[in-house]
């Protein structure tokens, strides 16, 4: 493992996903909201689905040059007004759409996410390489506990990942190469473009992201440089290469 | 005083001078260095006066639109050479001089800035708000333990302080108005900038940032929102506010 010749000095996170669990958040508020409004029927876990569905083509009209840079905020309220009207839920007030559209500011962490970044960041530079914006991984992170050392990601770069600037412009931030710094991401889509642009990899599997049944991103399907089965266990992995 | 009626969302912070003690560090590593090479008769503090009296007219030449956006290390190094020229100091070497420029990554707090800082961040979001790039600010505060909610800065917007897009640019990024966010300096220009963005302002004297007998920045020389004589000082005046 190249990782025992010389270790990264910092580790980039993919966030949505990996550090914290969206699809139980949304969920969880999603059926709150309900209950206030006295919504019955609603399948909320679809609802989810739908929602985060949408998210990959919005980001393709970005990185492809369609679509000046937007932040996450204006994508996410643009596909719940349309999530919303397939479900015909017209009647959800513009107040309450609003707030909702903010619980990816509110998601919760894995249960191993916070105690894991706490022993990563004794040794390393830690930061989210999200495609959020600044805003919103910042408020994510201080209601959970993230215990950051800086908040990169997309909107530094101005470019959504998979983009290689997602990853050589967060890289530059920190004023390292490419190869003092670990992408960690529960997403193989996420590992193979870092690794292309010459980042070292962590996979930490998070089977349970998409639900029960679960059936993609279960383990890596390329050559990743560490293999961990949490956060904790990426850092006692990390941890003894010094030791 | 305005805090009283609606207390601030998150607190900017200026960090040469205000957050570290920019000069006694340079001359520490300079005393070093003179050690370890054997030089004599070096005026550290003398020089630690001339290399950061480049600084505001380098900057200077980037705000007026004369050079493109540049980062402090080059502004910094370009200096160095200047300064080690005029005291006929050529024979420090090219790995000398590369090292001792990132004494600015290095730089020591003051001794309440921590402590104050940890206050702070309990109740309000807390960034720098530098001219130093993301690298510098992240390096240095790594060091130091100051525990930032993200490293914000002239790199987020391209822009260097005093200029408004400094403030307003990073306002943004946190997702928040200016009136929700307070800079707090040991700099009445600083402040006075920040001010007629539409922030809020917090001084808090550094009166031997410039060594003893320093004459500027002794008080506050316009209407500030607070003033404190150091950030625990600050976080009891702020944190008093809720109680």
């Amino acid at each position: 493992m190249s990782v025992a010749i010389s270790p990264p000095k910092a580790l980039l996170f993919d966030v949505f996903g990996t550090c914290v669990d969206w699809r139980s958040s949304v969920i969880a508020e999603g059926e709150a909201l309900a209950r206030r409004l006295g919504l019955e029927g609603v399948d909320w876990p679809a609802l989810a689905d739908a929602w985060r569905a949408r998210y990959q083509p919005q980001l393709e009209t970005v990185r492809s040059g369609r679509r000046p840079w937007t932040r996450l905020d204006v994508l996410h309220r643009e596909a719940l007004d349309d999530v919303l009207a397939e479900l015909a839920l017209d009647a959800v007030s513009e107040r309450d759409r609003t707030d909702f559209n903010l619980v990816w500011h509110r998601l919760a962490p894995w249960p191993d996410t916070v105690e894991g970044l706490r022993r990563l960041k004794q040794r390393f530079i830690i930061a989210p390489n999200s495609n959020g914006h600044i805003a919103l991984v910042l408020n994510l992170s201080k209601r959970a506990g993230l215990p950051w050392d800086a908040i990169l990601g997309a909107e530094i770069a101005r470019a959504y990942k998979p983009a290689p600037e997602a990853y050589l412009r967060n890289v530059e931030a920190v004023g390292l190469t490419p190869p003092q710094v670990m992408m960690v991401a529960a997403h193989n889509g996420d590992l193979a473009a870092a690794a292309a642009c010459g980042l070292r990899t962590a996979f930490v599997p998070r089977p349970t992201e998409h639900g029960q049944g679960q059936t993609s991103d279960l383990r890596p399907d390329h050559g990743v440089d560490v293999v961990a089965t949490d956060f904790v266990d990426l850092a006692r992995q990390l941890g003894a290469v010094k030791r």
